[in-house]
């Protein structure tokens, strides 16, 4: 049998031909395909791999990583949420937060990520998916994964709305708005942008305006959703009893701020956040096995990290400069600082694969400006948010929708959407171009997402008024949430010793320490000389130890006489 | 010199032949093997890689990821754990997770990573390792890495037991059982299980019932081991005054709940632990460079996640319903909500690669009811445990390990164990098989873990005891440990400023806007005049300004005067 | 036209050539080279990719995770300053430690990286780095994330001066050394020991001492720059009121330690960096695509782990020790855990890719007594860090540095250096040589990163000191930051409800469990029949609950009546 080294190449041989042999040979000898697995428990050890393999395994790792930093922020949504209210409802809205991830879990298990990413195939458009109830038969690690991730992001746009509506809403009105919102309305959102089948969706053959909406993360898909269901959900819920209103239901002169009762809690959470979305961005290009994936992965995290400091930035200062202006005195608005950083994030969210950085700050920039007006928007209109997510999420979210039509570069769009000629407005406009389509195609999202939440929502936040099952009665909300529904409160000092306790303790040392240094034969120090300790955590009363080991020897010696 | 086709294909050619020229010249022309390094500090650059490095680097990446995931639980265990406990006794426990991590690592180091893997071989079978103490020679970065690995792994062991004696058992007795047992009692299991020449190894060529016991993350290993020694302790070491007796050692008829002292600490560490979760579980698969390792780890985070969601709605709906018929009130409780949750992971833990996503959501169900059961009966039995470690840990621990041996699905097991023949009781059951070796494995594995551990640490605790060197003394309980050992109260708020100084510095400050309004003409605006500040945090006595700012105008009229 | 074989291995062959045409064939029939997308949102599918293509990914991903664990120290910083001050000034460095990242993005962004990375070669020498401001015209992935790790490590080392100033500096001094310091300080000594045209740099073709400094992650660099800039800035703006001189300026006899507000803070703090640290040293390798590479991130993390375990167990037992001998009690100290383990790990970043595990221990130990001895000093010199920073930077930084001219071990520094032939001291020593020359560049860079520090810095602090722009008055001072500049305090829990809201909510629902027992016919049970709710968070004055149903009961009676 002669070697057809065409054939070889080709790979048009027979499988027990020699050329089979051979092609094994050479991947085998030269080292080319050998993966060594890192052995131990649960692996199957070596064997010849393929690209296919390595690269698979990269992909779920690299999605298994990114999923995590997004369920991430659960934890940051129930710390900032938490840290902002007051504290009779600590409880309650950390009880919600845990529930938004076993909710969101269940539902779009058994049916939400079926609506949105079922069936799909580029060739066709249609209004909800339909297939993979239950993840039924699927073991397959790249769907597996795939859902880990997409339900990662649907358990945010529930737990947007569960901060708003804090301190007021009952568990039964939460329990069933946070089911449909992550089991229906929000899979359906996701199925129109991200399903190659959607409508509005930039991996269909054919989308609209040539280009489809480009959300890349879901400053849209996720933020803006949850920031419209939550502003529904205030007006239809009303504010908080002395927020604007006094008990009697007249109105109150001056609105009077609820204050945060944990500052602490709240940076905690917004740190949490910032970290996670460097799961949420960068993780959307769902693939890292080529250097156009690495390219608009690293592009995205580089656009978040500037987005969200030009927004912090941005909100403080136009805050302390509005601020001196009325009164005369340079403050620091931690809040601002907070929420500035999040509505740069959650702007940035829809183009951080699409823009320049200097877009990047840009887009920070104006949502600085954003997250400052629309949180003064509800003060006037009277809308109470117990955690301004509002202002971030629905501000925020259609802003970076906006901006990405306006900023959208041309070459990394190709890399993150493909190329197809439409890019934002400004540069198109540079080209001496007037094409919008882009513009129009995000304009046309941000709209249709509005309408499908509000036709949804609406509703449904109606009926529950209706049923009497939206709010907590006056009472309830008086003593607060985690009194009236969950057993009592969320901090309680009732271990501490009494100063009574207290002093029998330090006696008894004393007493002990005398008898040390009476073996020893030198006197007994006092506890507390201080010098060498710069970091002692002795609480000011443990100051007059002096004294109290005074009255221990005398006690002492009476003993002894 | 002629070029040999077949030569090049098999391999079979000298080093300094020209086929072996023309193979290097294939591979780099071709830019088939070049691998670019991103380059800068500690980097070595490109130049040609095979598959081996790829996948090598790969997996070491992917086990650091894990790892670390696994090291963030010790937050989660000490945020728990402090949130969960009296705050008198806040330094004390999360001293002792700190130090967990610092001694499981010197102890895993020097001894306890040898013991569990040193000179493991499929083909023998050994109660103990014995080789590699301290890392000696080793610079693999595989192996390396599976020591750290191994690590994160071996220091929740010790922690859960510190979460259930809080309060009450003395530092000394902690150094020591915590060394013991991440040292020795638990390397011991380790090895019994996932080693390949354990007695109970699913990796041996000969395993036990013909599959050995299939603990893919460790619910028997890690958490049933932590479990049964915290029971042990609790047992031995007694319940906290006032808890089921008083100061007299007389019952209290209805036994006194300690309240946690902060919900949002242990919140937070709830959230961070599921988190962490995500690289017990998936990264238990050891290496991701092939789509098998992929298609487990997926899996494995998807189950995961589904069991949790199911503990937790399970845990807190038998609460709810059974509170409901007793007081007629409807209550959900955050602690059935956060125990549920973790009962539902440790219980996912065994099975997390091998049983269905329906089958994960059985699990949860169940492991939300056993943690009601035990929680329940520890009180009953007046057992006290400062946490609710056992319940979790020892219920979910060992209904994990049974569950497996119910619930194991073929295909899902053949990826993560190979193909044995031998699945899930209710599987082999569907076939009309009565084959229930994998159960037979997994109730021997509960078994062995409960005798071993029960048959070290009960002599060991006695000893303990009996040298009085275990229990903190009646005096130290009440004043609590962070006073009594570690020099003070973990909360401090000597800091804040009186009011004296607060007012002092209110009219500074006004007297400093009268004169800036005086220069500009215009008449100095008060503080706080809220409308545009809708999330300002000036404390309540701040709301007095006006007053006070009317005052300083007055003051500042007679200096003028 | 034939095939020419040699043509085809060493790719001297045309475009569209058989030869090129078979190569094609060859990898895409045989499917070496096939990696498919996960597909879905964002990805380009699947194609013929190459190692460059699968390994740039992985690059990129690898750093994505080290530079999101390295910024998530920054949560840790600001919840270990938060937590180790007085709770009067919680708002401000929390401000802070945010703002830190948000200069550090832009300042590093504009000009910081082109300072430091701009236009280097290893055949030049520069002073400082003149190319790629604003990353402008950077759209390779390998960059744009080589950018964004390099940023993370820029904002620690800003933050560490902020703990140490904390409670007196200006946000207006802040904000002026915070730029200078990310923007330009910082940038020249990362340019002269990281950059490849770096005066001090291992990576220049021509090093100094034939080696150049080895420090790997940072110690010098990050750490070092930082505490050096922290000890001028605490030295030139003085002691806090009341910790070594009373308001009046005269000595107290024994310095009074602020006890920290929060331990539950600064613990959380702690893990969080430690958790990071797995970001720092393992990512400072810079690729993950190699055999290589594999090793050195695993030897830094396991290093990393013993050493911070080291530092841990020394700083805690001379602590304990002396304290012992000085007063006769033990009391284990969760500061000098803390500090003593974060200790170790600076004092491990620059040689955790260089030393054996046992080196590691050997650096952790002394860096413990390292701590303790600088931390007595500062006492002694009367110079106050709110934080401890300056022991834990300084010292374990240029302690740091040194060991690993010490304990270099040389095929490890192969690997992560490249093989020069010159090694930790002792190593030399062992081998009969007296090679001091890697010790000897170790010492010129701690000597070189101070000398570059004080130069600049203590200019800048002087002149913000005669401008009055760098401490806040005596009586912003005393009130606190949060009061005087962020419009009031952290913490507030005026949303708690008095107890007559308390005794109505009470009576309300025991009306209504009358109501629906009566309906039922059955008695009302009491709310806290205790027994079975073990870990129920029920306030204690709610144990008063049953006389409150029956004279609910009397009173509903009455109503009945």
């Amino acid at each position: 049998m002669s070697f057809d080294p065409i054939a070889f190449c080709k790979g048009t041989y027979e499988d027990d031909s020699l050329e089979a042999g051979l092609c094994l040979s050479f991947a085998t000898t030269n080292k080319l395909l050998i993966a060594t697995g890192v052995g131990g428990g649960g692996s199957n050890g070596g064997g010849i791999v393929s690209f296919e393999e390595i690269s698979t395994g990269l992909n779920v790792f690299f999605l298994l990583f990114a999923a995590s930093f997004i369920f991430m922020m659960q934890t940051g949504f129930a710390m900032l949420c938490a840290g902002s209210i007051r504290q009779k409802n600590v409880k309650n809205i950390m009880l919600k937060n845990i529930l938004d991830s076993c909710i969101g879990a269940i539902g779009f298990w058994s049916v939400g990520y079926a609506f949105a990413f079922g069936g799909a195939s580029p060739d066709t458009k249609s209004f909800i998916g339909y297939e993979g109830f239950f993840l039924a038969n699927v073991t397959s690690g790249t769907e597996l994964i795939s859902w880990f991730f997409q339900f990662a992001m649907a358990c945010t746009a529930a737990t947007i709305v569960a901060g708003t509506v804090a301190e007021r809403c009952k568990m039964e009105a939460y329990l069933c708005y946070s089911l449909f919102l992550s089991g229906f309305v929000y899979p359906v959102i996701v199925h129109s942008v991200w399903s190659e089948s959607g409508f509005l969706s930039a991996f269909n053959d054919n989308p609209p305006f040539g280009c489809g909406m480009h959300d890349f993360a879901g400053s849209g898909v996720i933020h803006l959703t949850g920031g419209v269901t939550a502003l529904l959900a205030a007006k239809i819920l009303g504010p908080r009893i002395g927020r604007f209103y006094d008990r009697n239901g007249i109105e109150i002169e001056d609105p009077k701020p609820f204050p945060p009762h944990s500052v602490a809690l709240q940076v905690l959470g917004t740190f949490i956040l910032w970290l996670g979305w460097y799961g949420f961005n960068p993780g959307s290009i769902l693939t890292i096995s080529s250097i156009n994936s690495g390219d608009v992965a690293a592009l995205a995290a580089v656009n978040t990290t500037i987005a969200a400091a030009s927004g912090c930035l941005s909100a403080m200062l136009i805050d302390m400069l509005i601020y001196r202006r009325e009164t005369g005195e340079t403050a620091y608005d931690i809040t601002m600082v907070m929420n500035g950083t999040l509505c740069g994030l959650v702007a940035i969210t829809a183009g951080c694969a699409t823009v320049a950085p200097w877009g990047a700050m840009v887009i920070g920039i104006v949502a600085g400006w954003v997250y400052y007006l629309w949180s003064n928007l509800l003060v006037k209109f009277k809308i109470d948010d117990a955690v301004d997510a509002i202002p971030v999420h629905l501000g925020g979210g259609s802003w970076g929708c906006i901006a990405v039509g306006l900023l959208s570069e041309p070459t990394r769009t190709a890399k993150a959407f493909g190329d197809h000629g439409h890019y934002g407005w400004f540069y198109m406009w540079g080209q001496g171009s007037g094409d919008g389509r882009l513009l129009a195609a995000q304009i046309c999202g941000v709209l249709w997402i509005i309408t499908w939440v509000c036709a949804i929502m609406t509703p449904l936040f109606l009926l529950l008024k209706q049923l009497d099952l939206f709010r907590v009665d006056e009472l309830e909300e008086e003593v607060g949430c985690d009194f009236s529904h969950h057993k009592g409160f969320a901090y309680d000092s009732s271990g501490v010793p009494d100063d009574d306790t207290l002093e029998k303790f330090k006696l008894d040392r004393s007493a002990h320490q005398l008898e040390i240094s009476q073996r020893r034969g030198t006197p007994a120090k006092p506890k507390n000389n201080g010098e060498r300790k710069p970091k002692s955590v002795v609480p000011s009363d443990a100051e007059q130890d002096a004294p109290v080991v005074v009255a221990a020897q005398d006690q002492a010696e009476e003993d002894v006489a």
